[in-house]
């Protein structure tokens, strides 16, 4: 970062300091850690991880960057709750995943400027965002950020119980 | 907000969102409830929003707005785990300082333009500040915004496992 920062640069930068901070948790884990539920009877971190991914991974077309590369896990992590689908991707398949999705996302992030963020999402009508230019695409990023620190609150529960 | 936002307004509206939830969050909770964990042997509910209203108190300084309104919050909220005092402040205490606290702030925030955001915060140096101008108070706001986030994920966990 330059000695003057644009203000979207500094929303890019606290994107990647809790992409960062959830590639250490989640990374950490064992195959059985991933188990783990956050709380008792509530989601268990692979489902956490698999969610922030399809989530993730919906915000390509919605930025207007790309078509998804993982549209298959919107079953499995968020049409269904945890524990109701007997084919849920793995854990090294949602490793996977999630990486190639942040990937992608943090390369456009790099290429883009202000008018660019400034643009309409594209999950809102040429229609309301003449009422409403608050729905733009930075607006999108702020959003997504605030969703991975919410579920790394609760991812973060299993290990410390368990390490701690 | 109107029909062309700036960055920093983006900013502004994703802290209000945070705010809005945990206010109805915490507003809904009887006097017991606020007593529960999140999970087993972790922070109770109270102790959460404690904690989020002396962060959020120190943000005056921090953003070089006045001095701290509940500075004595500290002790029981932060340099503390919970459990750890006797001397906790009341359900009551924790609600009237939280509304005090974020009243104050964006009385504050709604007077503010960009160079005031862009301003370094008052716990980095100017020496640092001239090194690295991404240490600003915008950038305070978007990671206050993150830590609040963070820990609604943990409390909502209280509140659903019992109401769900």
């Amino acid at each position: 970062m330059g000695s003057d920062p644009s203000c979207f640069a500094l929303g890019l930068k606290a994107w990647k300091i809790q992409i960062d901070r959830a590639d250490k948790l989640f990374g950490s884990l064992s195959s059985e850690e991933v188990l783990r539920e956050v709380a008792p009877g509530r989601n268990r971190v692979l489902y956490l991880w698999g969610h922030l991914t399809a989530v993730h991974d919906a915000m390509l077309p919605l930025l207007g960057l790309r078509e998804r590369l993982h549209p298959e896990f919107d079953v499995a992590f968020i049409s269904n709750p945890d524990r109701s689908r007997a084919d849920m991707p793995s854990h090294e398949q949602v490793r996977r995943a999630w990486n190639l999705v942040n990937t992608e996302l943090w390369k456009a992030f790099e290429t883009m400027s202000w008018p660019d963020w400034a643009q309409r999402h594209s999950a809102v009508s040429e229609e309301d965002f003449a009422k409403d230019a608050s729905r733009n695409r930075f607006a999108v990023l702020l959003s997504r950020t605030n969703h991975l620190s919410y579920h790394l609150g609760q991812a973060v529960l299993a290990l410390e119980s368990a390490r701690g």
